[in-house]
């Protein structure tokens, strides 16, 4: 689990990567802590700023609905936004 | 080893995650103690809240049996039910 | 390099885990210092409680010999006994 | 997200690595604050010391447009440099 | 980046594991302090006690050149000496 705080532009980058929204996110523990360090994460659900969202890493990044590009180097995509947490 | 703390809900996410219960898990060491964040993990064999449980990450997460998806973005499943540990 | 310091069961689990023997793990140094988190692994060589042992993570884990399962959901196997440590 | 702020030379080293741009990066936040430890990372884009850059690991890290080399090792790569960061 | 601070010995081990010569190392920053845990990698290019290595992990470490046995559970290699880092 993770929030969006943020995202980066990079004009020179991996052909794989043109086109994607890059977000910022912390990862957070289910009571909104911060907890280990900040990624970026290709955004493949429409996440916005604030919102807590599911993340994929590796192959599983890669496999993301909108992601058929061949030779991608994603390893950290947004693949779902958050409703609610119950603990 | 991990324990299951609780589930979220997500509306908007990949295909491959519908209809995926997804449950918060802490990883723990034997005698309970929490380690390092949260998780979220799609759970495939029934695990409750409080139980203590077996993930599997990555490529391996994919493998479990109830998982037969295309393009599978998760890559945190809950594999086993843990009975009981003996240290 | 891990230590190998218990044993879990798990009677509900994934159909690739059935038969597998599972031990608690500590992470160590050289000089036995634990480090970070304990682990479950899967014993592919027969390691007993309070040997210090090698381990392989991801698909690695799944390539131990006696690891043949479809659709595996390991990640984490004990695949050697250390003997001695020179540092 | 990482910052280049150094380079290595290794001449005895795997064939697959031969010709590549070996740079030292540490992972930073948004605000520039490092975090974890420094890496190695192959650069597919032309960064420069100072940058900030995206990185991909695994094999995302390999799949880079000029890493085409059979049996690559690489499990970092430098694929974008990072222009604005908006949190 | 990791330095060469021992070896192990294992008698019992994977078959994929036989004549590989297993270095402890120790992960480093640019200015030699250690960073995280000590890790086991096998060693692909005749790496010295105290030397500064380059380490492959996943997939990549069993890329590695002399790596090629069916089945290997080796996820951490040993890929290139350091000569100099500039930072």
């Amino acid at each position: 689990m993770a929030k969006v705080i943020g995202s980066v532009v990079a004009t020179q980058k991996d052909a794989s990567l043109v086109g994607r929204k890059l977000m910022i996110v912390q990862p957070i523990n289910a009571d909104g802590k911060a907890m280990r360090s900040e990624e970026v994460a290709a955004d493949m659900v429409g996440a916005g700023i604030g919102e807590r969202v599911l993340l994929a890493r590796g192959a599983g990044a890669r496999h993301a609905t909108v992601n058929n590009v061949p030779n991608d180097v994603n390893d950290c995509s947004i693949v779902g936004i958050i409703d609610s947490v119950d603990v």
